[in-house]
C-alpha cells in the first residue's frame, strides 16, 4: 500500500479513530440464565421442534434429554456482548459470522457466558470512519464448558 | 475409498437411509411476518441496542431508521425452515453454519420467507445411520430480496 495509506492504517489500528479498541483486546461478559420459561417460549416461536418443547421428546431424542434451541444460544450470546459493550459508545452491527460451531448442547436451566477476542481490525478503503472487525466469540457453560464459537464480522463506526 | 464404501454411499446418497433427501433439492418456505410489537419484544431480551428498540435512534443511526436484530432474522428463518419440514420427519439438529451475510436491514413490518438448497449429503463413516448435509439457506424479504444468507452444516439421523 502507499505511504500514506500505511499511515491511515497504522494511526487507525493504532486507535486514533475507534479509541480503546485493538487487536487482541479479550472481554469476558456476565451471565445469562436460560430459564426453563425462556427456553420453551423461545422454542415455541422459532424452533418448534419436539426436542425443545417436550421433556419426554428430549428424552427419546439424539440428545437425551430436552435441550434449548441453538438458535436461543446466539441469541443469548449477542445479548451478553451488547451488555459488555464490545465496542464501547459504538453500535454492535453484524456483516455476517463463520465458523459458527454448537459444540454442546445447552439444556433449560443452564446459565451462558462469552468470552471475545478482537482478531482482526481492517479500515475501510474508502470511507475513513469506517472499517471491519473479525471477533472470536465463544459461549460457554455454568461449567466453563464451550457451547458454541463463532467468529463474527463487525462493522466499526467511529464515534460522533 | 474401498468398494464397499463407494457401494455404501452410493445408496446412502440415493436415499436408502434418508428416503425423499437429495443434494439438489429445494425449498421454499411459507412467510413470516416480522411485526413490531415481536420485533420489539426480540430486541428487549437479546439485542436491546437503541437502533432496534427506538425510532428516533434508528433514524439517527447508520440505518436511517428503526431495524429489527439480525438475530431475529436468523431465528425467523430457523422457524420457516423447521415448518417447512426441510428434512420430512427427520429433526433438524445444526451443527454448525458458515458464510452467513447479512445482505440489507429487516425493518418492522418486513415479511420474511426462506429458499434452501442441499448442497452436499456425507455419510458418516463410523455411524451408517448418521450423516452430514451442507445446505444454503437464503432469506428473503417481500420485495424478493435477499436479506440473510448461510449455509448450515446439518445432523442427518435416519428415521427410526
Amino acid at each position: 500500500m502507499p505511504p500514506d495509506e500505511a499511515e491511515h492504517r497504522r494511526q487507525w489500528v493504532a486507535g486514533t479513530l475507534f479509541a480503546g479498541l485493538a487487536v487482541g483486546d479479550r472481554i469476558r461478559t456476565g451471565g445469562f440464565e436460560v430459564t426453563p420459561a425462556l427456553s420453551l417460549e423461545f422454542a415455541r416461536l422459532y424452533d418448534p421442534q419436539p426436542m425443545h418443547l417436550d421433556d419426554a421428546a428430549g428424552r427419546a431424542s439424539v440428545f437425551g434429554e430436552l435441550v434449548s434451541s441453538g438458535w436461543q444460544t446466539m441469541a443469548i450470546t449477542m445479548r451478553l456482548v451488547v451488555d459488555a459493550r464490545l465496542f464501547g459508545e459504538a453500535p454492535l452491527i453484524g456483516l455476517g459470522l463463520d465458523q459458527a460451531r454448537f459444540l454442546r448442547p445447552v439444556k433449560p436451566g443452564d446459565a451462558l457466558r462469552v468470552e471475545t477476542e478482537i482478531l482482526s481490525m481492517t479500515p475501510s478503503r474508502i470511507r475513513p470512519d469506517r472499517g471491519t472487525a473479525q471477533v472470536k466469540v465463544v459461549t460457554l457453560n455454568q461449567k466453563d464448558m464451550p457451547v458454541l464459537e463463532q467468529q463474527w464480522t463487525m462493522l466499526l463506526l467511529a464515534a460522533g
